[in-house]
């Protein structure tokens, strides 16, 4: 629970069980503090003509509160019906975990591995990895490698090993419009002032056209399409939009024309609405002219779309669309890069074959529609790959209470992951 | 102070005030209990030949705070500058006295009056005048009257008589629209779910055209022009956009195309977002897709447009332009007819003569762009015409710290409505 500072001693003990595993699989471990929670560093370099493969995850988790709605105790693992009920079962400790006892078995059994290893554990995960890429830099020679994996995500179906192709990345605004001095009375000079509220309400009417396409001006300049065969493999999954749509409750889908539910949230930017605020907004009517206006916007970004450009774009389309009467500022909160994979290469190639092999299925391509900077951060410092590879399924509860991570995957997961590094060190 | 039940007594000693005013004056009075703030009921029936005349005026004030902003204290009238400075100095307090006083001075130097009086004066305007149309209805009989005069408003500019020709009625509005059941988050699923704040936003620019007229369909159906030479009048008077705006403090002003600034305000309808909320509203970024976003929307309405009619449309128009994906409820929380003096007649002949004698002057005709329920109130169960004639000054700081009455107005005043009971009398 690495957002809540009265546990910061339970957060350090579970660094030190992380570097005490390392340790008990045959790794050199310790850990390293940094202005935050502390971050766990594996090593074993017993094969200098084969390449590094360096394994990210995290041994923080999200606070398990409410405790009253978990069916067994949070951090006491528990087996029901094949899932490994815990806090952080599959975000991320068991994931992390999988990986460490698949280097032990190598280790255990043959005395080496068939790869370079680094495990870098980290303790801010959940709460914005705040020091990591830093740590990244500051390390970059001890931390060189070759490959970079993680698997702190979900498999698109049981039974289906999945890789991630890719992340959104983000440029999050907030846009005020302020208009009178002070709140009006909206009898008084209702008519002649422009209303701020409905000012920012019909900038953001501009956002998109009637199809879903977002009509800020050189938006979509930057997207560089899905390669044909991601795509077609993504519309070859057997996704059930009835069932999306039931989860979500609401009555009806919508998104942009032209694109399955799949591409729309993996390979097409968004421009939302994360907040709004203006006037009164308590029980009843009150009949003012507020003074001001606020909406939050984020977009989520594909490749190869850049935050900065995102942000002029944005800044230049409000300007040109904010009407006379009001001042409309937009300020950029914070912005992220989208990453995609790019598929190819012996890690790839590795990945597939173990998955492929430890499953008895060839694994799928997926997408994701949210943003993990970090990703970026590994593969732009250590100008490494990144495979993202995950063993969570859908409904795993990550983040919230019954947290679970099925049995069955762990299981496989380690053998897959254990031949991974085997395919990789044979490449 | 009629919004503090610490200050009931306080509101109590004032009724007692009036009455005893009244019964000073010349007239039998009474204090009647409602089931709010009582009613001061004064009376004078001693000219069975004559008409009646209802002042109608009120007692109450709005909250004295933040009393360190008064330069003087709010409780003891002070005269500075030719300023009369107290709470209720001009709301309405000052402008019902000078009518007791007027009917006073009638009664000291002639000992009669030349029409029948009934002064009206309530504890609840500032809070909604609650029983007020109730006790109309039930003392129908004994409120029987000719005329209802009403000084409780502002004059256009100093030493210029003002007769009010128009108040605006409402129909406010909340419209909530749903999305998904619960607040998702904008990474996982946008792009594929409708977003409810951006819903809302693209239904509310629908509301206008680019030319600011109201782009509800039969939104204007009803709207009857103001007579040409009341329109005239408006155009002619001494309206000075620039102070206005200064005094807005907006960088520009605004609204519908091919109206001044004044008929905006007074002649012509609204559409106004009093209220906007949705999502994340702190600081800083969340990346939330809201479940739920909600807007206050209030229409100011001129004669003959009838809020239920108002209601009607609306809905239709929402239900016409909402997007499919999200569900869109509207509730009318609150409705009120505009009203319209006709501005012909005895009592207005009266008043134009009355007022052009006390301030050598003809009174001109202005609008009000609020709305005071109790005015149709009036006319509808009286079934009576009503004047609205006031003394307060623009930036007289009604409802704020140092609230003033301009000494001379209310001399002035006395005297135009002494003569305005003449002129009535002799009608």
């Amino acid at each position: 629970m690495s957002a809540r500072s009265e546990h910061d001693a339970d957060t350090r003990r579970a660094a030190e069980w992380v570097r005490d595993s390392l340790t008990t699989a045959g790794l050199t471990a310790e850990i390293i503090d940094t202005a935050g929670h502390p971050i766990v560093l594996g090593e074993w370099h017993g094969a200098p003509a084969r390449p590094t493969i360096l394994i990210y995850g995290h041994y923080d988790v999200q606070p398990a509160e409410p405790l009253e709605l978990w069916d067994s105790p949070a951090f006491e693992p528990t087996i029901r019906d094949g899932r490994i009920y815990a806090r952080g079962s599959v975000d991320d400790k068991g994931q992390l975990f999988l990986h460490v006892k698949a280097l032990e078995a190598h280790l255990k059994v043959r005395g080496t591995l068939p790869v370079n290893v680094i495990v870098l554990a980290e303790g801010e995960e959940e709460v914005g990895s705040e020091h990591l890429e830093q740590f990244i830099r500051d390390h970059a020679d001890r931390l060189k490698c070759d490959a970079v994996v993680i698997s702190d995500s979900a498999m698109f179906a049981p039974g289906q090993p999945s890789i991630l192709s890719s992340l959104r990345g983000m440029a999050y605004f907030q846009i005020d419009v302020q208009g009178p001095a002070t709140d009006l009375h909206s009898g008084s000079y209702g008519g002649a002032v422009v209303n701020p509220a409905m000012a920012l309400a019909r900038i953001l009417a501009t956002f998109h056209d009637d199809e879903g396409r977002i009509a800020i001006p050189g938006f979509y300049d930057q997207v560089r399409p899905f390669p044909d065969a991601v795509r077609a493999g993504m519309r070859a999954l057997p996704f059930d939009e009835s069932h999306f749509r039931d989860e979500v409750g609401a009555p009806a889908l919508g998104g942009e024309a032209g694109h399955t539910v799949l591409e729309r949230l993996w390979t097409r930017p968004t421009c939302e609405v994360n907040g709004l605020l203006s006037g009164y907004t308590g029980e009843g009517a009150k009949t003012v002219l507020p003074a001001k206006a606020m909406a939050k916007v984020s977009c989520r970004l594909v490749p190869d779309q850049d935050p900065q450009e995102i942000e002029r774009l944005m800044k230049a389309h409000v300007a040109r669309v904010a009407p006379s009467g009001v001042t409309v500022t937009v300020n950029h909160l914070h912005g992220g890069r989208p990453w995609r994979a790019d598929l190819e290469g012996p890690l790839f190639d590795a990945a597939r074959r173990a998955l492929a092999e430890a499953f008895g299925r060839e694994p799928v391509i997926v997408g994701e529609g949210g943003s993990i900077p970090v990703v970026g951060d590994f593969q732009n410092v250590l100008g490494a790959p990144v495979l993202l590879v995950g063993f969570g399924l859908p409904g795993e509860n990550a983040h919230a209470p019954n947290e679970w991570l099925s049995a069955e995957n762990f299981e496989t997961g380690m053998r897959a992951m254990a031949r991974l590094y085997d395919e990789y060190g044979r490449a």
